[in-house]
């Protein structure tokens, strides 16, 4: 039994504190906030849980095995480092810091204190990705193309952070998952509509050594909801619409093939090809219970988890680079991966 | 009754013949193809259409009051100043040349001569976007934020111009007729995925002066055929999906609004507001028909057509600037425009 | 204040506990259910209310005003007469009862107590079937020609009611809330494909005296979710999909209309008219909320709820017309109503 | 080479001719309309044709092997029997005739001459039919338990023939096509909203031996055009959308599977099964196309058509059923079938 201490019960934290109370093999010991009005509901909710306003007080508790952080991201370095050296395992909502230093930091005390550190990129713990992932390493797709992404709607505009950290960093996640390749440089573009909040639309190509290009179009201003991705590759090609109920990945038996047929070269070198369309059975179980679980088994056994704070960091470094490139108006930024952290 | 020479029986010249045999006050008077097969195909649709494989003799032929040029783009310009040479009405395909310059010396010539050139960018004739464009002018929409595109589906590469000048031209002549404005900036990010063709995928963002930001996804690599566009503006959003058969133009009262509310500052200065959506009835007029109504009429009234030179010029400059960021890895190219034609 | 006591703590029931308990104006004081397991989830999230086994004790409580009950069908009519005599206000699940007698019985036993009876037809106090009432009732539409609804799924199979108790209840409620008239006569049609079990697919075709016709396509054995409804009247037309997230209902401006043209008798006297499409902003509050603030304010004031115990019993009616019509593969029923009840 | 004469160039005339102009085994030798002005549209399209007001001197045309009949149904017989006593092989288009006795007189004189007669259920000769058909007979869906068929548009409101004889004949022929069964019983509801009109909207359903039971929901007064037909089966069930453009057919691996695990019986005794979809591809040669080459390979051959006069005799059979069940409200008719024709 993993007793967890969960600080931040704002947007997100009643979501953790609900999902570790189900798993049976954790519990909530500590909910921390600084609001005592949120802590009430956590009391009438959750009885057999303790809940103080003093973070602190949540992250020395000797009883508490395991800290999640889904406080506002500018704390998420300060309070993670705090949890790793009272010797706490860490979960920590996405993104996993502010800079990327911070981030190099934490890695760092996870590994020598031993502790595992879990970054809370969800999508990765969804049935869907995990089956476009197998499909993607087991060749089915061919070499892949491209990979192309819009998460656009209305709001929630937030004050802290751009739309690139609260919706690209899904498909930034996402790629780190199926392609295990980092990019080679980035160009993003994007906009804050209204002076003196962050960017509120933007559009990012990464660039990957191995020929992949990949896109990005995130928006809090778009009328209608949209949540879908398309990956091109030689031999299959993947539509996944997260907001289809039923049918949330179709696997299209559709390409393109180059020819030297003289005849064809008269035009163009490209035969089409079109077959059937399947749309697997998707594992249906809320991502966050993957995770949930995920994380007691990493405690457990002491693995890192799928999402560990180096899937974190290369994130961020992601976030950096596209800030920095929409900055400049699309100027390129190439990214130079240091082997060792820290 | 204006007569009318073909140049081209290929793709797209079928259509031209069909449409312009179809009004009342134009005739088809002569088509010139190289191929005698695609000539033989006219000659049995049209017993009274003269056919030629040399087009010279087309442009030279005093029974022709105007020509319609629906070759490759290579040959556009040489065909078409000598047809505005020979005194003729010039109607080109998109894109109008394979450069800027060879477009200002088609406009000087046309201009000096007082001949009408028209620049098929049909979709300026569409119901949709004449719909889309009264609601612009009128302020419907109040401030306008972005311009969101996408055209991607499997096939058909081309093998002289890049999927730039195949798709996202249509985006850039839509701009130019709903805006009136000419970008400052351009950035974009495109591949090709097989070696020795032109780019099959791109992504185009294009910054205006008066703030509008767009962006264009095109691509002849896509398992699903998609053709939508978003526009939002400080009073109300467009979703415009050309491939839906009755309902393409969608308008959202919903919106944005910032407040100096100070409890609202507490958390972002953003009101959501939402409210109906009206689908109105859009023209479904063939707009291939439009535009051959809307040249004759040019040419009775001496005025200048909707897409005319200097628009197809604008077009023109977009694809070069596009192209040359492209090929830059999404460096910004900034565009001055030369107020003076030629 | 009003106390609710809820009997039945299955499927459903937790939907009412939850909802009464966070109505400001009620509280759940006593929950009802044979299962000790159900009782015990009872006590963790609502401490607050008592237990009990026994529903003669819930029903002969003091401290209880009103009562809900969520049981089997087959137990509506003891406990909900139960309720009546030891002067509770009733709540009482769909279908009302097993026959239209014991329903007869219920609104007489009501009306002598002057006892609130509410019969929860949830989708009446939908913001999507209240919106098509008031465009029906203005005469937006016309004169109404035909209801058309499809409610298809797989699953979930009943043990106790067919198809036609669980699912085209709902379209014989709302079509007594939008016409206010009852039909003459009723055909169905249905099948049971398992032996020993209800029918699990029908088709209820009602006819109205007023010229509507009224159709129901209900199935739990298809592999789609369907929840569409058809309204057409003489001046528009409506397409009202619940499964839609963001446009429900959508009002078409389109139609007939017969001519004495003499031209156009010569083929057929139809002219037809296509206008715009309209999808209002649609009340988006828990149906189960706005039911049970009404059940408060009916208590409150005396007046009769909009689905009392007569809507109830009409909708049993057709319920027992349908399942007699359907047995007789099709007969039609006519439907005598009684002025008087009981 | 096989000559053929279309009689008849109004709606669906031009289709045929184009058609059977385009196949390199048949030739289009005249065309009769009781319009000039049609024939002179003929003749510009197809100068090689001869045109006629006389449809009987086309039909006593010793150049004509074969005659194809697409006038208003009325005229089917006696137009289709003079060319069979002229000894021509017939193509009539749907409904074959007006009375199932016209029909087996029809089917009797063919036989007796040893014509080709086929009637043009066109929805036989689709890709979509033809691959579902394979589904069924392979008995990749298990033992079918239902279909259900919904064809719904505004307009064409028809003068002669009521929606029944317009839209529900393609089921009526799928469904015998699918099936190899004729069904014992037929239902149907139906209404003319406008007097003196032959019926606008029309509920039918059919019921077999086998214990499938079929639906087909028709109207030429919806806001909406849908062509969509569920097929259930207990191993795997179907959704065809005939307005997809790319997906048409849908494969569901659901179903229901009953049980006597004593656990469920307490519940129900049912368990639901849910796994892929396919979306297989479909074969897009026009079924005009198809249906061509079929009639022209059966008059090489002799063998009968897919389509035959008893398909058409079948179908007409189940219009006059449900034409009398409709007008008697729903009353079930029961269809015995003669084994001997005339």
């Amino acid at each position: 039994m993993i007793n967890i201490g969960v600080v931040g019960y704002g947007y997100w934290g009643p979501n953790l504190v609900r999902n570790f109370a189900e798993l049976s093999e954790a519990a909530v010991t500590v909910v921390a906030d600084a609001d005592p009005r949120k802590l009430a509901a956590v009391q009438r909710r959750y009885p057999a849980a303790r809940t103080t306003t003093d973070a602190q007080e949540l992250l020395r508790d000797p009883a508490v095995d395991a800290v999640a952080i889904a406080t506002p991201v500018g704390s998420h370095f300060e309070l993670g480092m705090a949890a790793l050296r009272a010797g706490k395992h860490l979960w920590l909502e996405k993104p996993m810091t502010e800079t990327s230093l911070q981030a190099r930091k934490l890695i760092d005390e996870a590994e020598r204190r031993k502790r595992v550190l879990l970054v809370d990129h969800t999508f990765i713990y969804t049935g869907a990705v995990r089956r476009i992932a197998e499909l993607v390493r087991a060749g089915d797709l061919g070499r892949i193309y491209y990979y192309d992404s819009i998460r656009v709607n209305l709001g929630l505009f937030q004050r802290d952070v751009s739309v690139i950290s609260d919706l690209a960093v899904h498909d930034f996640s996402i790629l780190d998952f199926l392609l295990g390749e980092h990019p080679v440089a980035v160009s993003a573009s994007g906009i804050n509509h209204f002076p003196g909040t962050p960017e509120n639309l933007a559009y990012i190509t990464l660039f990957y050594g191995s020929g992949v290009i990949a896109h990005a179009n995130v928006s809090w201003l778009a009328p209608v909801k949209v949540r879908q991705i398309l990956i091109g590759g030689s031999r299959r090609m993947i539509a996944y619409d997260d907001l289809e109920p039923s049918e949330k990945v179709k696997i299209y038996d559709k390409g393109v093939s180059f020819t030297d047929d003289p005849q064809k070269i008269l035009e163009m070198r490209v035969g089409y090809r079109t077959g059937d369309m399947l749309a697997p059975k998707i594992d249906s179980t809320e991502a966050l219970r993957v995770a949930g679980e995920h994380f007691i088994g990493c405690i457990d056994s002491g693995k890192a988890p799928q999402t560990d704070g180096r899937l974190g960091l290369r994130v961020i470094e992601l976030i950096e680079a596209a800030t920095s490139s929409m900055r400049g108006r699309g100027e390129t930024v190439y990214l130079q991966r240091q082997e060792k952290i820290a």
